[in-house]
C-alpha cells in the first residue's frame, strides 16, 4: 500500500454519486474588476462552457441591463445541454427580469450576516427571512427552479443560518448554496460548517467559495467530502478580488483523486482556459495548476532525466488528460539527458567533444540568467558542428525619415555575401519601411516572410531599451528567430530581422 | 456564534506553538522553467527573505556550480537572522560542497518511491536506506543540522516510508521533510498521511507540497492541523511545474485563521511578492490571493456600495495587514455610490443632472468593454461640468530622421494656445528625440515630467498598430495619462504625450 492510496480514498469517502459543476464565469467571473464582456463575447463563452460539459451556466444578472437579458434569450435559443441560470435579488423586479429573459433557473440571494443586515440592507433577521420566503414562492409559482444563497453565510450566526435555510427550503427552494463571500474558510472550519449543514438540511447543498486565502478549491473538495452536491466555479478562477474556485483545478482533483462522476470533458480544459484568458485579458501565470505554460514543463537536470526515463517520475497526470502538452525547457538547471534528447529531436549528430562544448555553452548562458529556446539550442549546435556565427548579411547603413503627412521612408545599405547593396522603400511607419527595404535587398539571396514581429513591452523613459523579437521563414519551410535590443526601436527591429536572416542562411547551408 | 468561529477553531486545533516557515524560493523556486537568477540576484532575494522574517532560507544546491557556492558564502557573511540551508543528494561530494560553502544546515534527499528507485536510481530499498543513514552520519559528524526528504514520499509504500524515516531518525537527522513531489495530495489523503506519520515519528515534521492540483497551501494547513511543525514555501508559489506552497497565502491563513505564532512580518508580503515577480519575470495575475492587483479591488455596484458603508462587508482582512491597498475600479458594474465617492475624492462638485450624464457615460463605456481609470473618470467629469476636451496644444507637423551612426533628430511644429511654434532636438532614438522636442516647446506653458512611458506589446506585422501609454506630472503635483494608437510608433508616442499635456492643462484650469 502506498503512502497515499487513491482507490482506498475513493472508497472511504463515499462522495455523492453525481457532483454538479455550476459555472459562474459569466456572472461572478465577469464581476471581477477589469473584466467587461460584450453580449457577443458572453454568448461565445457560454457555447464553450456548454461544449466543456458543465451542468449549469450562470449567465449573468438579468436585471442590471437590457444587454444581459438579450444575452440570456440568445443563449436559451441555442438549446444547450447545460442548464442556464440567472442571478436575482429577492425582489420581484429581478425575478421578473429573469422570466422576461426566458430563463427557468433562478439563483436568488440576500445577505444574512450581521454586517450585511445592519450596514448594507438595514433589515432585521425576520424581515430578511420572510422577504426571501415570499420571493421563493413567487419564483416557484412562475415555474422557476430556485437555488438560494445566504450571502456571507460564513459570517452569519450559525443558528440563524440554519433557520434561514430551513425557511427557504419550506418555501419551496430546490437547492441551497453556501457562499463564503469573503473567502475566510480554511480546511477545519469548512469541514465543521458543511458537516453541520448536511445534518440539518434535506436539500442538495451547493458551495460557492472565494479564493482570498488561496483555499477555494480545497474548501470545495472538503465540502464535497462532507456531502455537498455541487460547486460553483469559474474558468481560471476569475472573479471578485482573488476570484472563485478554479474550475479546472476542482474538476481534475475530483476526477483523479475522488473518482467523481462528472459531465465535464477534461481534455477541453486547456483550450477553454486559454480562450477565457484571451477574451477577458486576464492571463494566467506559467505556474497556474493544470493549464499554465509550466504545468507540464521540466527544466532541472534531475527532473528532466527522470521524465525521459519514465514520464510519471515528475508528473501527477499525463498532460493529454487536460488537453495540454509536455515541454522540456533549457536553462541553467538543464542536464546532459535533456540536451541529448533535444539534439536527437533536431536530427543533429555531434561528437562527444562537440556535445561537451554545447553543454557548457548552455550552462554558461543559463548562469547569466538567460533562458534558451529550441532555436537557440539549434543555433548553438550548428555553430559548434563547424560552420556558423557567420554573418552572411551585415548592416552598413540605415537612414530613416518619417513625420506627419508624409510616408515613412527608409534607405538601407547592406553587405550581402561581401557585396554592397543599397535601396529605399516607403512604409506605414519607420519600422515597416526599414524592414521592407531590407526584404527587398535580400530577396535574390533568400526569400523570407516575417511570421511574427514582437516589440516587447517597454516601461521606463523614452530612452529605455526596445527589445525586438522576430520569427521568419524561407520558402523551403525553414524557420528562424532573431532578437535585438537597442535604444532606437527602428534599429532594434532591423537588427533582429538581419540576425534571423543570418540564422536561416545557416540552416540552409548546414541542415 | 457565527457559522465559522475562528477563535473556537484556534482552540480546538491546538496547533504546535511555533510553526516554521522554510523558504525555498531560491532553490525549488529557481528550478522553475524560465527562471535563472544570477549570484547577485540570489543575494538580493535572500536579503529580502531575511527582512521578511522567514525561519529558513534554502539558498540553492551548492554542488551544481561554483556560482551557487559563492552565493552561499556571501549570504553567510551577511549574518542573517534566518537560518541558511543548502540542498544535497546523499553523496559525499554534495555534502562537502555544502561545507565548502560555509553552510551549517543540510537538506538531504533521495527518491524513495518505486518509480524513483526502479527507473531513476536503480537501487533497492535497503541500499537507499543504508546510503541515506551513512550520509546523515557523515553530515552530523561534520557539525551540520540535517533535514531529510524522502523524495516522492506520497508515492512510496507507507511501510517503507515509515521504516525509512525511522532509519534516518536513528542515524541522527534533526527533522524529516515530507515532499509531495508531483502534487497529488488532496485534503483527505493529506490528513491520513500526516496523522499516521505524526504517530510514528518523534522528530519535527516538515511539509514540502507541490501545487499541481492547486492544493499545496491547503494541504500544508491540513498537515499543520495534524501536527506538522514546518512548511516549505516559495514567494508567489513559484517552482517546478505548477509550483510550490505559496508563502503569502500560507502565512496569512496561519496567522488569521489558525492564530499561529510566526516570525514573518505580513506587512512586507505585498512588496516582497512584487520584487520576486520583477526579478524572476513571472508576474502574478490580478486574481492572485493576498498580493494580486485585484485582491482588494472592488468594481460591482453591490460590492462597492457595501465596501463604502463598511469595508469588512466584502473584505476578509484589511489590505494594510499585507502591505496592500484597497482600490475601487470603474466599469460596467459600477454603481452610483462608487462614482459619487470618486468625484468627492477628486473634489469635483456636480449637479444631479451632470451626475446622471457622467454615470451614463461610465456605464456605456463599460458596456463596450472598456475599463475606466481614475483619470478617465476625472476627464469625463471635467468635460461634463462644462469646459474640456479643449486642445490647448495641437500637432501641426513632425519630421524625424534617424539611422545608423547619426543621432536621431526630430523637428516638431505645434500650435500652443493658438500660437505656432517649432523646434528640433536630438535624442538616443526617434521617440526620445521627438518627445524631447515636444517638451522643449511647451516648457514655457507647462513644465512636465514624463513619469511613465509604455509602449504596449505589439504582435503582428511591422505594420501593426503601436499603442502608447504615458503618465506625466506637472510641477504642482497634478498627474495625467495619455494614450494613442498609430501605425507609426513615433507618431503614436508624440500624440499620447500631447493628449496627456492637454489633460493636465485642463486640470490646472478647472480643479
Amino acid at each position: 500500500m502506498y503512502a497515499i492510496n487513491m482507490e482506498q480514498n475513493k472508497k472511504e469517502l463515499n462522495i455523492p454519486d453525481e457532483i454538479k459543476i455550476f459555472d459562474t464565469t459569466l456572472r461572478d467571473g465577469e464581476q471581477a474588476p477589469g473584466i467587461a464582456l460584450t453580449v457577443d463575447e458572453k454568448i461565445k463563452i457560454a457555447q464553450r462552457l456548454d461544449e466543456l460539459g458543465v451542468n449549469v451556466i450562470e449567465m449573468g444578472f438579468p436585471t442590471v441591463s437590457s444587454g444581459e437579458r438579450k444575452a440570456a434569450r440568445e443563449m436559451v435559443s441555442l438549446g444547450f445541454s447545460s442548464e442556464l441560470c440567472g442571478l436575482a435579488r429577492v425582489v420581484q423586479k429581478d425575478i421578473d427580469a429573469l422570466i422576461d429573459s426566458d430563463l427557468s433557473y433562478a439563483h436568488l440571494f440576500i445577505g444574512t450576516s450581521p454586517l450585511h443586515r445592519d450596514y448594507k440592507l438595514k433589515k432585521s433577521k425576520t424581515e430578511i427571512l420572510s422577504q426571501s420566503m415570499e420571493m421563493v414562492e413567487y419564483a416557484k409559482d412562475h415555474g422557476l427552479k430556485v437555488e438560494f444563497s445566504a450571502e456571507d453565510a460564513t459570517r452569519t450566526e450559525l443558528n440563524y443560518l440554519i433557520e434561514f435555510y430551513k425557511g427557504v427550503e419550506s418555501a419551496g427552494a430546490d437547492i441551497i448554496n453556501v457562499p463564503d463571500t469573503v473567502g475566510i474558510l480554511v480546511p477545519s472550519t469548512t469541514r465543521t460548517l458543511i458537516r453541520t449543514l448536511r445534518k440539518k438540511i434535506n436539500l442538495p447543498i451547493s458551495l460557492h467559495f472565494h479564493n482570498d486565502f488561496g483555499l477555494a478549491v480545497s474548501n470545495s473538495l472538503i465540502g464535497i467530502e462532507e456531502g455537498a452536491n455541487q460547486a460553483h466555479c469559474t474558468i481560471n478562477g476569475i472573479g471578485e478580488r482573488a476570484g472563485n474556485t478554479s474550475l479546472e483545478e476542482l474538476v481534475v482533483s475530483l476526477k483523479i483523486a475522488y473518482g467523481a462522476n462528472l459531465t465535464v470533458d477534461t481534455t477541453k480544459l486547456y483550450d477553454t482556459s486559454n480562450f477565457i484568458g484571451s477574451i477577458t485579458g486576464i492571463k494566467m501565470p506559467p505556474t497556474k495548476p493544470i493549464v499554465g505554460d509550466n504545468a507540464f514543463a521540466h527544466e532541472s537536470g534531475i527532473h528532466v532525466d527522470g521524465i525521459l526515463k519514465n514520464s510519471s517520475t515528475y508528473e501527477p497526470i499525463a498532460p493529454e488528460i487536460v488537453g495540454h502538452k509536455r515541454r522540456i525547457a533549457l536553462g541553467k538547471h538543464t542536464g546532459h539527458a535533456a540536451i541529448k534528447s533535444k539534439l536527437e529531436e533536431f536530427n543533429i549528430e555531434v561528437t562527444q567533444k562537440q556535445f561537451d562544448n554545447i553543454y557548457n555553452q548552455v550552462k554558461t548562458l543559463g548562469d547569466k540568467g538567460k533562458c534558451l529556446t529550441d532555436d537557440d539550442l539549434r543555433s548553438i549546435a550548428i555553430t559548434e558542428i563547424g560552420t556558423s556565427g557567420k554573418e552572411y548579411i551585415k548592416l552598413l547603413g540605415l537612414s530613416v525619415m518619417t513625420g506627419e503627412s508624409v510616408s515613412a521612408t527608409a534607405t538601407i545599405k547592406l553587405s550581402i555575401d561581401g557585396k554592397i547593396m543599397e535601396t529605399s522603400q516607403i512604409g506605414v511607419g519607420p519600422v515597416d519601411a526599414s524592414v521592407l527595404a531590407l526584404k527587398t535587398l535580400v530577396q535574390d539571396r533568400v526569400n523570407i516572410s516575417l511570421d511574427e514581429y514582437r516589440l516587447e513591452a517597454i516601461t521606463g523613459g523614452t530612452d529605455a531599451l526596445a527589445e525586438t523579437f522576430v520569427v521568419i521563414s524561407d520558402d523551403k519551410g525553414n524557420k528562424a528567430t532573431g532578437r535585438a535590443t537597442r535604444e532606437d526601436v527602428i534599429l532594434s527591429s532591423v537588427i533582429a530581422v538581419i540576425n534571423s536572416i543570418n540564422r536561416i542562411l545557416d540552416i540552409q547551408e548546414n541542415c
